[in-house]
């Protein structure tokens, strides 16, 4: 589907521009939207836009990192939508001239869709979007980055609860949490950091189209994706922290289940040779027929376990 | 609620400058402090101060990373508060103009009042206060930043004391702790390095406006910032080093604990194997019916365990 | 094997160049190709080209970096092939100059001869290999770099299946196969970040020859190179975080078991010992011969036993 | 104690200028030395050489990174001296002018001495000394940083011996000793870090002020401080490899101290088993009253425990 | 010994030019190598050469960094010859002005040997040294850095060989040895990263001297430097993942060693402690005086045994 949007020199917007009339003068700039476009559609990149042949190829390839291409006469950004359920990506593709917006997309996105009706709502209040299609172009980049924040946050929620549950749970699932949110935090950056150096780049760059302080508005975002990936990086290092703190707690723990075990067998098992030795049927074992016998290897075991326990106690097992 | 303060030409300090005095050209520059401001009163910002949208969105959403922003007739600057309990941080925004100051902030800070107060009775004594709202603004940021160190040392003053107490307590409870320093930490790092890159621009911005020597006052907390960062990154490998050296001992002492139980089973499981033997109660074991039998099989236990513990030792188990 | 092509002005295509007609004026460009040469072809180098020693050396030598060198009449670079089984890596040497373009590689590559195909075809198309010889060295590298994507899908691949197996593997499989993952990651690594590091210093470098734009095209790769590099370093830390997580979850796994065998351990132990007692041969035994000893021993072992599992219970040893 | 020194412009010295003498136009430059200075001492730094105020601050209050700065007609620098058995730095402070230095310390130091005495007596020999207070103040910096080595040295002493020792010690003081390295090499990279980057920014700063060659000078004191960074890092990883080596070892032989055990437990535990059977004392035991069953049992005994050793031995266990 | 070479301006080669000769107009350039120099011979760099006191002194102390230092009349070199043995450094001093360059070294060095040689021998081929002392200092570095190969090339090797072998050899020999390649590792790294420093400061230098193009002769040099400080770097990381993964092998291997031990002591306990009740020697145990009661309880304890092997498997102990 091809939408299309025409911003008069009188700040009118105008919907539906024809697809014949996008160089009509009488618009300021015009914005093509290529949303889920068809196989026709796209050709008009080349059939109808002329653009260069390699940002067209880029649009028709999806393994894109987020990038920015100086063109003759307009720029060509890839910049990446993010699911928030699956933190998979969408490209999103914009080429931005003095005259036209062109933004093109493989699915249907609330980002742009939000952008188109922004400024087909408030065209006349503040009359930014009589500042050309960079501005717009900010608008959609601004709503894709503005999304990014609850991917994040869901994660840091996450952190926080199972940074404050200690121990209700199963040590395995609380791993298995630990790793997920990990690859997530993966996924992400792998997703931000290029959109941060992009925008960097975008910020610093000599090339900006447009009339009035598009900086300002693109610093914004860049200060956004910055506080991103300062958050992931926390985060990540809080569940490494997580993680080696759980392994040195199991370290230890272990420690004293071994010495649990280890005090056991160490006070039964002599005790157990003791009554062994009793138990044989040698036919001359003279302690066996004492008057007193059984009472003194009874108190020989009574003495031998306290003389252990007092042993262990000396050499710090039991703290 | 807002309060103003102005400083005539005269090096004279004027509290309470009604809100529609601020222009009056007797005053070479006006403070006016947001305090816990009130949704009226932040409207304020835009319908007074007419400043730029985007620093005034920046106010009221307060999930901002410290930063410096230049618009045509000011400075927009995000600084954090760091409170010592919680480590949480509080936004403080300064608009620092030729001729007027504004502080804005949503929770009544120590830091701001001390700089407020310090303006108010100091003003004649070395006319700083005269060199304008930038020296006033260095004053609120030094009050902010002196009291990030308490908070620094009272992390590395528990690390010290773990350091030197040795295992006189669970290592349990000191695992925690150490984790809980080393989020601590990162915590602090959150905050404090945005503020050092923030200041590190301030020093070597060409926009700084100001009369006299404004750089010199910010290197000095742009050190402090770097003397504290050096901190936080030293005490994280400090506290790396200390989980690593409790896992490594751990791992060392598990093995003294698996040693001796080692021992103990191996000396004495064919021993009561023997006796078992011989508490067997076959009719035809002749070995039962010697006149020294018993003290034979007494004889080769003690042996057998002799021999065992040599063995043990030869090895190197005792070690 | 020595093959040559010419570009006319006319932009036709000549196969077959005699090589006494390199410096034919009617040629806009030629390409020779140096495929799997002799001693005796590579001879050629000097004594016809007459390039500069140590880029000669450089070909015959073949522990080498990616790199670009700058003579006075052209460049030399070094670009690797990447052989998708192996990993292993192949040098491909290029001197391009104003009019000439030589390739140099000791084995057959598929990729070379793709781009020596798509000149001989596609030279009237698109005009493109009119564009000089810098066009044709960046279809060689771009060939090549695209066949690294498939060494690094692979292992993305059996990435995420490892991570989705969950534990229907012995772990020591397991543990090989990350490991195996990540020596291969290792050795992509290595060759292309060098790769990319070349790729920047081609884009940024201004001693570039070639008539139209061929910054952009080299931009292209280079987007790509950086798009691997990001995928290595994340698959890098996602194997990490693989084996971090088995570390600890096995960790974990150790201390139930552990847990198990000293609680067998610690209830049978005692009551054995009773039972060992018991079965002493001592002459004056009183309990033995009262009416219900056994039964009341019986009931002891019972007791002891609930309430020893009692007590590891209350400690959270059966969580 | 504040003492005082003299160079005139014939290349003399002398000492004890009276402090009213110091701007005497005989002298080419004068060196005035605070060591540990009162409080009525260090008030001059104010009311007889006018420093800045924020200089002085830096003086007073202790807690300072190296730094430099510049003011009108001086540099300002901090550098820090290295206690060698504590590694507890103590600040001194250089004003360095065109005709004045003055040092400022609150401990008597060695290293503050020695350049004091080189001034004193080998004023004429090669007239460095006539080039200005520069050259004095890297006399200074140069003999704290030589003391710096010494530290160094001592540590690499350590871990030489500590890696050729080769455990004939227990494990534990050797970790003990490891960590202790690793926290003196941390506290050392604290002083000697930032020192280096000052001299970078020294060698590299426009700002110097002297008649000959002082950048030649100081870069050899920043190449020692870079090779002392060197060595810290690399005894840094030193020592992590040594811990790790320790813990991977560790773990192996756990691995095998369990092997022994659960041999030793796997073998006897039927066999006691079988003993325990035979020992009861039920009437009716068809196989007590055979003639050769002791020996079939006893046979069967060695017949087991034959068959676990070797399939122990099948599994590998033995290695 | 002191030895002298002096080329001519006809591209003669003189050896044993006479002290007293150097400045003998008719040398293009003369090279003087001190090798194994007595005191009385560096002395001579003092007062025959007159070079810088701090050169002469960095030659005489021999603890320093690779380095290149301008002086007014020619450049001072430090670099570094590594031993293939105990990987220890020995530093060689170059002097290199238009018309001369010496060379200091405290030992014999087959390297300076070789460099020595080609000069003499090959002088007239390609009047490569008629380019002056630049090109000879090169060849003396280019000597030095090709015997860094060998010895990276030793470790590499070794890695592969370990890699490989799987388990055929003792865990702890095979430790010792990842530690060793470690630190020799470390131990080439310190030499080979300065080295890689100074050359990209003298490719990037503008100071450098000499006729012709000796740049491109420093990048070959200097991209043999990156390649090695690439290869320890992925080497340093595989024996890193080959540490991590044996202790991840391990740390599982463990575990199925407990689990044996656990099934084992849990299958036998009851069944010991069974045998043992009825082996009690009470009057008073009716089973004991059935007609089946020992049968019956052999039953009892094959179906417990079955019972608690079906309850290991469906727990997954024996996968």
């Amino acid at each position: 589907m091809i939408r299309t949007l025409g911003i008069t020199h009188q700040h009118q917007v105008e919907a539906d521009v024809p697809l014949d009339q996008l160089d009509n003068p009488k618009y300021a700039w015009v914005w093509t939207d290529f949303n889920e476009p068809t196989k026709e559609e796209s050709a008009l990149l080349d059939t109808l836009f002329h653009f260069h042949p390699l940002a067209i190829e880029d649009c028709l390839h999806v393994l894109q990192r987020p990038k920015m291409d100086y063109y003759e006469d307009m720029e060509f950004m890839v910049v990446h939508s993010l699911e928030a359920d699956t933190l998979d990506t969408t490209e999103v593709d914009l080429f931005i001239g003095r005259r036209f917006l062109v933004t093109y997309h493989h699915k249907d996105l609330v980002e742009v869709n939000n952008a188109w009706n922004k400024v087909m709502q408030r065209a006349h209040d503040r009359k930014i979007w009589a500042r050309g299609p960079m501005a717009a172009a900010y608008l959609v980049i601004d709503e894709l980055v503005d999304l990014y924040f609850p991917c994040v946050f869901a994660i840091e929620d996450e952190l926080d609860e199972l940074e404050n549950r200690g121990g209700h749970e199963s040590v395995e699932d609380l791993m298995n949490q630990v790793f997920d949110l990990r690859s997530r935090l993966l996924k992400l950056r792998r997703t931000i950091v290029p959109m941060r150096d992009l925008m960097y780049r975008v910020v610093n760059s000599e090339h900006i189209q447009g009339e009035h302080e598009p900086r300002a508005y693109f610093t914004d975002i860049y200060d956004h994706l910055l506080k991103l990936t300062d958050m992931i990086e926390a985060d990540r290092e809080m569940t490494a922290d997580l993680r080696d703190s759980y392994i040195s707690l199991n370290s230890n723990r272990m420690n004293s289940i071994m010495k649990t075990l280890t005090v056991i067998t160490t006070i039964f098992m002599p005790l157990t040779l003791i009554a062994g030795i009793y138990g044989m049927n040698f036919i001359n074992m003279p302690e066996l027929h004492t008057q007193y016998g059984y009472f003194v290897v009874l108190g020989v075991m009574l003495a031998l376990s306290v003389w252990m326990i007092l042993w262990f106690q000396r050499r710090g097992w039991f703290k």
